[in-house]
């Protein structure tokens, strides 16, 4: 009998060139292919609820696949974790409606973005924050992040090779926390454009550093142009942190 | 004109064969030493405060070395860090005076272990911290580890390779707090024997399983013997979090 289960994945996505699978490069998507077809010996494609880049990791990465394996659903995330490596992890595996689809069904996302903020870099956490040596005002970045918050085109929080038509997304919540050397920006919306969140952080960090102003956020957002808006963040700072399927409550 | 130099370093321990450097293997002290051959072009001993071992991190080990070069104490840091892989970072470097030396004059070390509690091992902090899989109680954990404050003749905690004589030490500070999955071990004493605060984390572990109680934690120490205390924890999950040189007050 067909059944469908969703994964719950945690990864370090150091050594990989990101979720999806490509030719000629090692992806996460890939390993975790790989592992279920040493469980069911059958080729199963797996679908995430969104690619994440070379460098970025999750906490909690969502997929979902098909199978007519006799394996209880529960018991997927043991099997496949004997046969990943120790930088991908699955939590959980459950069977799911047959309706159900990891990407299609998301209702929102939550992201992470951690800056290392001190005179010297950090050595112990230096794959999974981004460094930053200047002081940064984390009042003021905050107080920047709640321009992002709300229903904008966010054409200008939007890599230029990107090929989607649609840049409106919903923004629920936008807010910086620090707790020195870490400043930690959490977001949660309804979707993310490609690079989106990397270059709402590389924003805040100019925030932080005094070059713009909370003002100039809300205005770069407002020309929908993405040469306005500044720098890409760097990939191993960013974490997803949750994908959401019921209520938008859950991201707030 | 000679001067006395104190470095404190922070380093992920996962790449290296331990702090003290040794034939055949690659150590935390033999990258320093190298680099500060880059530095200075003379062959200058460092002397730490402590070693640590294979697997083992720092967030604030320290050294100190004697130089005649010409360079600002204050810039050996990041001269040093232009010559050091990512995973040692050298956080600062100052003048002190002549008759100070990191090992014989350190008052104190702190030292933190952190267990990772889940049902599934942690794929982005699977080389900081010790995968628990049970349940464990961390309130009896805690209550444990107050077993250990106090001037103690520690042979029950001591690997049985190590040659030191005296046993006895005196733990300032002991206590467990749980921020799930994250549980953490912090301990602080004038001295630690060898392998002593892996023996310490693993018999807490043993106390949150149920294996053991808080009163068994006691009679373990009184009786001195190796033999009698539970299994020694991963190094993975140890952290040197800092040496101290001034008054006892710092490890409170």
């Amino acid at each position: 009998m067909n059944r469908r289960i969703k994964l719950t994945i945690e990864y370090d996505g150091t050594n990989y060139a990101g979720w999806q699978v490509q030719p000629n490069a090692v992806t996460i998507q890939e390993k975790i292919e790989n592992a279920l077809y040493q469980v069911t010996r059958s080729d199963i494609r797996i679908h995430g609820a969104g690619r994440t880049d070379a460098g970025v990791h999750a906490l909690a990465q969502t997929a979902h696949f098909d199978t007519e394996a006799r394996i209880p659903s529960e018991n997927f995330a043991a099997a496949l974790n004997t046969f990943l490596p120790d930088d991908i992890r699955i939590i959980e595996s459950k069977q799911v409606p047959d309706d159900f689809h990891a990407r299609y069904l998301a209702k929102g996302k939550v992201y992470r973005y951690t800056i290392y903020n001190r005179a010297c870099a950090s050595a112990l956490l230096r794959d999974t924050t981004c460094y930053v040596r200047e002081s940064l005002d984390t009042e003021l970045m905050n107080e920047a992040a709640l321009q992002f918050i709300g229903v904008h085109d966010f054409s200008a929080f939007c890599a230029v090779k990107s090929s989607v038509e649609n840049k409106v997304r919903m923004i629920l919540r936008a807010e910086v926390k620090a707790d020195l050397p870490l400043i930690t920006f959490t977001v949660a919306g309804n979707g993310f454009l490609y690079n989106m969140v990397r270059i709402m952080a590389g924003t805040l960090i100019d925030v932080g550093r005094g070059k713009i102003s909370s003002t100039d956020v809300k205005a770069i957002i407002e020309t929908k142009d993405r040469t306005r808006a500044p720098f890409t963040a760097p990939p191993q700072g960013l974490a997803l942190k949750a994908v959401l399927y019921k209520k938008k409550d859950e991201m707030l």
